[in-house]
Parts: C-alpha cells; structure tokens; sequence
C-alpha cells in the first residue's frame, strides 16, 4: 500500500537545545508539533514528559518519530521513539458489536493491515442483546462486570493476535473504536441506563479521546483509544464509521446507507446534507434467535433455489459444508424463492398444497422441512416454522418503511438514489433480487446496490490511516439530522401497509414477478 | 470578601432532556460551558461522563455547580454538584520552597482562605539544596524516593490542616502549585538532571495541568493540578506566579521584582516588556547553612542595633525570645552596623580595633561574639566568624551585580525604577536601610522599596480565586525574555567591583553614611 500523504506518525527534527532557547524538552516538542505539523491543543501528559528528555541529544540535533491522536478537543502524543526505530507503530481499529466484534491491527505509517480477528462479544453470557444488557447495568456492580467482560476479552485477543503475527501489544499507540451507543457506553462504563427511557439520551455522545491505561488495557503506556462518536441512542460510531467509509457524505449525488443488525440503521444524504434514523428490524435478520438462524458462519445456508418445474430445493452453504442453519440473507433468499413458487402466500404463510410433503403441523403450527435428516450437518432436520416467517415480515416490513419513511421527509423517491450501500454481513451475502421480491428492498435498479462489508471496522481503520478523517467524522456529526422514529405517526400507518409480500400496493415493485397457478400448467 | 465577578465555579442550567435534542447528557454540559462561560477544548474524562447522568433531572430542568480548571491548551472538569450542594468547592494553593512549603486552602467560590500551613520540605532529608536532590535523581529510584517524599507528607499535611479546619480533603479541586524549576519538577517526577548541565534546558516548562489522583493524591477524585510555568530552569513558577501577585506585568511604569534564596531571581519591566534573570546569590542569605544562620521564625535574630557611642548591641528577636540564631535579612543588619560603626572594613574584614572585647581569635579565624551565653536562648554563645562575612560579601555582591547587570541589559538606571518590590520572607524582614548600607540593594529613594510577603503563595492563590489570572500569566511566560548570567562575561567584572562595602565606586551610593574616626572623637 502506498504511504498515505499524511500519517499520525510524524518525524521531527528537534535542534540541539542550547544556551539561548530556555525551552524545555517538551516544550520545544509541542512548538515543533504545533508549527510543523499545526497540531494546536496538544494535551501534556506526564508519561511523555518523562520520558522524552532521555531521548534528546544535548549536542546535535535529534530526530524523533512522534505519534499522535486526535479527537475534536484535543491532541495527545502517543508514541514516542527515536526516529530510526525499526518496530513498526501499531492501530487497532475495533468494530464493537453487540453479538461479535472483530479487532484488527495495522501499522499506521504505512496502513497496512497485519492481522485481525473476528470474536464472540463475551457480554453475551449476561444478555444477548442490547436491553438485556443495559437492564443487567441496574444490578449492583453489573456495569463494571460488563465493562470487565468486554475489556479482558479484548485484551487476551490482543495478546493472542498479537502473538500468532509476531506483533508486540505494546506497540499497540492509537485505537479506533466504532461501536453502537449502548456498546461503546458499557465499552466505557458510562451509566447506560438513560437510553433505554424516554426521551433516550445517552450519557455521552461524544466521549472522544481516552487513554488505554485508564480502562486498565495494557497496550503502549501512553496509547488512545478514540471512540466514534454516536448521534443518538440508536445511531452510534458504528454507522457513523459506516458513513466515513462509504463516502456517502463526499458525493455529489444522493446515496443511502443501510446498516441491518437488530435495529435497521439507515443514513441518507451527500455533501451538503444528511438525515439518520434508526428502528427496531426485528430479530429475524439477526442469527442466534430463531431456531435455526444462525450467524454467517461454515455450514451456515446463505442461498437457497427451488426449481420452478421440479420444486426441489437446492441449498448453498458458506464454505459447502453440510447445513447447519441459515442466516437472515439466506432466510430471505427462501421466503424470496417460496414466495415465487406459490408456497409462501401474498400474507406470507406458508402455503402446503404444491408441495404438501415438505410441510408438517405440529400443535397447531405449520412448519417447513428445508433440510432432511440425511443431508443436514446436525444430523436432525432443519424446520422452519410459521411464527419465524411471521417475525422476518415484520422484520421486512419494519426494514421497508424505514427506508420509505426517511426519503418522504426529504420527499425523495427511491429512483432518485445515485447507490443503496448495504453495510455488514448481511450486505455481503444478501441477494438484493431476493430482498426485493419481498419487499424488504426497494424495487430500484439492482447495479444500484453495493455491498460495503464491515464498514465500521472498514471506518475504524481508515481513522487509523489518514488523520484528515477525522475532520470528516466531526463534520459528518455536526450535519447530521435524527430523526426519531418511535414517536413518528405516519410510520406505524405505513408499517401495516408494508406487511404484505412485496407490498399491499404492487405498483411500488413493478419488477417482481408474482406466482401464479398459470405458470405451472 | 466580595465574590469575584468570575470563579472557576460556574452555576449552569441544563434543559430537560427531550425527543428533539439527542445530545447525551455530557454533551449538553460541555456546549453549555464553551456557550455559557466561553469555555473551549473542554477535555472529557470518564470519571465526569459516568457522574454526569445520575445528576440530570430526567423531566425537568437541572441546576448544576460545574467547577472547571484550565491551562493554555484545555479545559477540564474538576467538580461537579447540584447547584444547591452546601459544601464549598475548595481549592489548595501550594508554595513549594526548596526548604519550606506553604500549603493554603481556600473557598475558591468566594475566593475566602480559610486555613494555610507551613512545613519543611521533606526532601531535605535527602539534600538540603537543589543541586544535591538532582545529583540524587541519579540513583537508581532516586526521582521516585524524592517524589514520593513530597507527594506522602503533602497528602499528610493536607489531611491534617483539613481535619482541624473541619474541611473535607475530597472537597479539594483545584490545586495551584507555584515552585521552582526542580522542586516542580521532582514534584511532576520528571527527569531533572538537565537543568543542572549545559545548555541547561529542563524536561518542561509548561506542564500544564494533570490530575492529582495520576500523582496519587486523594483529593476530588477529578482534583487539578496547575503548576505555574517556568521560564528556564533557574527562572520558576515560584516567580512567575510572584509576577502575578506584584501585578508588574500590568504596569505602566517600570518596576523590579526579587526574589532571594539560594538564587537571586529578579524581573523587570512593565506591560510592555519583561526581562528576567537569575544568579546564585549564595548560601548567606538562606538560613540552615551558615553556622548560626537560621530560617526566620521565633527566637531567631531579625534586627541588630549598634550604639554608636556605647558601641552597645542590642538585638531583636521573632516573638522576643531568647536569641538562638540569626536570618538572612538580622544578617545584613548586622553587617551594616558594624560597618557603619567601624567594626567591619571596606573589604567586608572584621575590624577588632573599637571593640576588642567582641572578638576571639582561633585557629587563626576571627569572629564576632554577637550574643553572649547568658543572653542566648542556646545556652551558648552566639558567634559569627569572619568566613561567614566573606559568604555574606559575595552574595551581597552577587545580588547587585545582578540587578546592575539587569538593568544595563535595557539601558536602565535604577533611579527609573517605579517600585522595588521584594519578594519572601526576606523582603518581609530586610531593612532596606542596612542592604544599602553594606551596597546589597541600590541606594535609592527608600519608599519604592515594598515587601511583598509569599508572593509565590499569594500567586497561587490568587489563580484560584480568579480564572482571568490564567491568560495573564501565559502572557506573562510568552513575553518574558531570559538572561542567561552564567554565560555573562560583563557580570564576572561588575561582580569584582561589587565585593566592597559598600562598592568600589562609592558614587553609586550617595546617601551611605561612611564610618570615619572623626565621627567618634
């Protein structure tokens, strides 16, 4: 990778101190940094003041790599070596999820990613999701207990990442963090408690700079750990290092990011103006709910295809192992296909009669056999039920409404969108034809759509590698307009209308082609 | 006292929190500080972002008392309280002497100081002056052995003048420490050994802030510390916050602060323009060194009378005990009426001739017999030999080539100085009378001499109780130029002409009565 223009690395030449500049050691730093690199409200911090006057030469000039971090208040000096050090300065950028987070290490001079890795968040032992969570922070001692989770965790997959790629944790100078609101709180042990009730305001939008030290993360001495700051209780860092790494708020043109976890995260504008909003997208589209949902992992279906004449089901597996269970994508992909082969109805229930040996009633609920015994990875047949269909339309539902809320406040059609970014796993493995078939995706063209992958850890480490994004980030804070979605009328109106496949209104989805006993004859 | 227009206590009100104003909690505070009070680059701590919430009324408005402490690059969080907290915000002003130092605790809110102490500097258990503590910085764990002696008997000292004053020492959030370069310095546990070798140049001088609990003090546990600037390592905090407290800096006319100990600091100037320096002025005018010398407290020497006639002594005594010693400034009028009584020659030589019976002759040394054993309160004689008039020669010297050199410096003679400020306890206790006398201080119009007290304390105090203090003594540092005298050849000869009584050229001294034996017969 080409060394970026600028870097948090800086390489500066301190002149000999003599006898008519009565300056100290640092303080001729903090000048150099300041008229050098423009660097203003550098914070000292006692660790650096200590330490630099053993590495400055009393009789010639002497270089020095200096690293620095930055948030919207403040400057601080992190690493600090003689220039001609050969260990490289490290950055972790984190991705902070409430299910898995996934750090990765970089060397920030050159930007070069080394190494990362993709872990379960150990919070989830106490909950697995973010109101368990924050309900487990009114037990005495239950924030403090989180944040330890999160913190040893964290340090022994650095330790251990570290150790496995010949890296020193030590050397470890700037860290980036983009995290939901409720994760970076508990990440921080700021009281979350607040954003759960009415009027849902956080502690801290924007905690900026700490030091690593003072969380008890052992890593350099002096490094910084720069939390991306959140716009609300339901939009965090994590989208908005989402939005620093599509470069939606750069463009001309009119984009959309969509960020799908348990809330639907979407942020829509370009250069000049940007609206969020945040709901709740249900836990269909999020693995470790339903009976089979599962993360995207080996062995885990992403795809699945019914041949139109045959009715047979083919099923893809993430790395062709025997299936183990589905994730949201590959759950849309077979409500899409049902759908289209007349075996899932306009209201979405299942629909047995093309095909009646595929489906079983047990008390009551109607349940469909994906995988037999035989062919599964488990040894037991993967089922669908009924009430999981029932969830993902309102997953869906809530997704589309979303979406066609946030573009009528700016009055916008969706055709009007230049790109319909989709963030994370579920952006990486979704058929957008397949989404689009049941209305949870708009019926635009489908070049339209790009997969981002991880763009919070993708916005993280950019941080890391260019410091101009930072001003981008704070901008990007500043324009941003909220709009609170569980206090809107026109959304739970709009919502019912949406629980339909695609759509009550098929108008809205022109090309989708709808089943119908015709083709089959 | 009246209340000051401004305090670092500042009474914010917060709105309710509300669905059109996602803002966390700390955010609303710190657009509140920068758009109320002014206040930018607030640094967020993670101790102030986890109190804030537990404070804010969730359906009503919140009053709050928001103490804050600032240098030249932030602004931090110190306090914090419901606006109708009772107990007083307190601040703790510190004179950190060589020998002595001075603790003084204060109401910052209304500005009221309410206790102060006065302790030995722990420190000189390990050596008595500046340059035997940095020789020991050397030793392995030396720094850390002379911090940990300051920092224990400070927390010790506080506690206790807390605990008769019936104060809290957690209530403490504001520490203002005026010291000199390496006391500031072993304070911080920074690197000293610098300062004592060529070009001379210390680890800092400006650090700024840090907070008391990184030191290991338990104060507020978000308690500031602002160690007043140095300007050069033989040019400290002490006397920038002396400047300060003289108010020189916002003069029109010129005026000359000094401040003696072990080193003569001096600055002159105006508004305008300030120059300043510093020279050993030798162990003379310290007590502690000298045979007999003695820091000014009770029973201690300050004042000596020679009958002219009789040739009768007659001494005075701190608190009129019995004499047990004898200061600095008892020194000097000491030496001034022995020379104008004949007692004492030009060359500064003890002239046995009038008074025989005063002196004693052994192993070839003379001394004087000041007090005999049935009048000391030591039970023994007190005596001052002829070596330690030869030390008080050389530093009398040592002062006014300084000030002669200064002054030459910018063209200056010292009848244009406005005022002649003189800074400790000896300003408070010379004679200015007897410093002329034997050609200490310049002969001039004796009203322009004023003592200031501690002004180092008085420095430090008076940022506690006005933040308007803080942009006049970054002023002050920005336009303080400094003179190196070690390096000052014009000094060596000045300093050759200086060791008379009173000077080679008695034409600098008009108004010295010179003795003559006409006057006796």
């Amino acid at each position: 990778m080409e060394k970026p223009s600028q870097s948090w690395v800086k390489y500066l030449t301190l002149p000999a101190p003599s006898l008519d500049n009565h300056s100290g050691d640092l303080d001729r730093l903090d000048k150099k940094l300041s008229e050098q690199c423009g660097l203003q409200h550098l914070s000292i911090d006692l660790e650096a003041a200590r330490r630099i006057p053993e590495m400055i030469c009393r009789d010639r000039e002497t270089r020095l790599r200096v690293t620095v971090f930055q948030d919207r208040r403040q400057t601080i000096i992190t690493g600090l070596d003689p220039a001609d050090q050969a260990a490289p300065v490290l950055g972790l950028a984190l991705d902070l999820g409430t299910t898995r987070y996934v750090l990765q290490i970089l060397d920030i001079e050159t930007g070069t990613i080394l190494c990362s890795a993709d872990r379960k968040n150990p919070q989830s032992a106490v909950g697995p999701d973010i109101l368990s969570r924050i309900h487990f922070t009114d037990k005495p001692g239950g924030a403090e207990q989180l944040q330890s989770l999160i913190l040893e965790d964290l340090q022994a997959n650095i330790e251990s990442l570290c150790r496995e790629n010949g890296l020193e944790p030590s050397r470890i100078c700037n860290v980036a963090l983009a995290g939901n609101t409720a994760m970076t709180h508990l990440f921080l042990g700021l009281p979350a408690r607040w954003m759960i009730r009415e009027p849902y305001v956080p502690a801290c939008n924007e905690p900026g700079l700490c030091r690593a030290k003072d969380l008890g993360l052992r890593l350099h001495p002096r490094a910084g750990i720069y939390c991306f700051p959140n716009a609300g209780s339901y939009f965090g860092g994590d989208l908005l290092a989402g939005i620093l790494f599509s470069g939606l708020d750069q463009q001309e043109d009119v984009a959309l990011l969509v960020d799908v976890g348990t809330n639907a995260e979407v942020v829509l504008g370009n250069k000049d103006w940007l609206i969020g909003c945040a709901g709740a997208a249900g836990p269909a589209l999020e693995g470790g709910v339903s009976e089979i949902g599962k993360q995207a992992e080996p062995g885990i279906i992403d795809k699945v295809r019914i041949d139109p004449a045959s009715l047979e089901f083919q099923v893809q597996t993430i790395g062709g192992l025997p299936p183990t269970g589905i994730c949201g994508s590959g759950f849309i992909d077979l409500a899409a296909e049902l759908f289209r082969n007349g075996l899932l109805d306009f209201r979405g229930k299942l629909s047995p009669s093309r095909l009646p040996d595929r489906f079983e009633l047990r008390d009551g609920t109607l349940s469909l056999r994906l995988v037999p015994a035989g062919a599964s990875g488990t040894g037991r047949a993967l089922r669908v039920a009924q009430p999981e269909f029932d969830s993902l339309i309102r997953s869906k539902a809530a997704m589309y409404t979303i979406l066609e809320t946030l573009l009528a406040t700016v009055g916008l059609g969706f055709e009007e969108l230049s790109r319909f970014y989709v963030a994370g796993t579920f952006g990486q493995y979704i058929d957008p034809e397949s989404a689009i078939s049941i209305g949870m995706l708009p019926d635009i063209a489908r070049e339209t759509f790009q997969a981002l992958g991880n763009s919070s850890l993708g916005g993280a480490t950019r941080l890391l590698q260019e410091p101009e994004a930072l001003p981008v980030i704070c901008r990007t804070l500043e324009r941003l307009t909220y709009l609170e979605l569980n206090v809107n009328q026109a959304f739970m109106t709009t919502f019912s209308a949406a629980k339909f496949l695609p759509h009550t209104d098929r108008n809205k989805f022109p090309s989708v082609n709808f089943f119908s006993m015709s083709e089959t004859t």
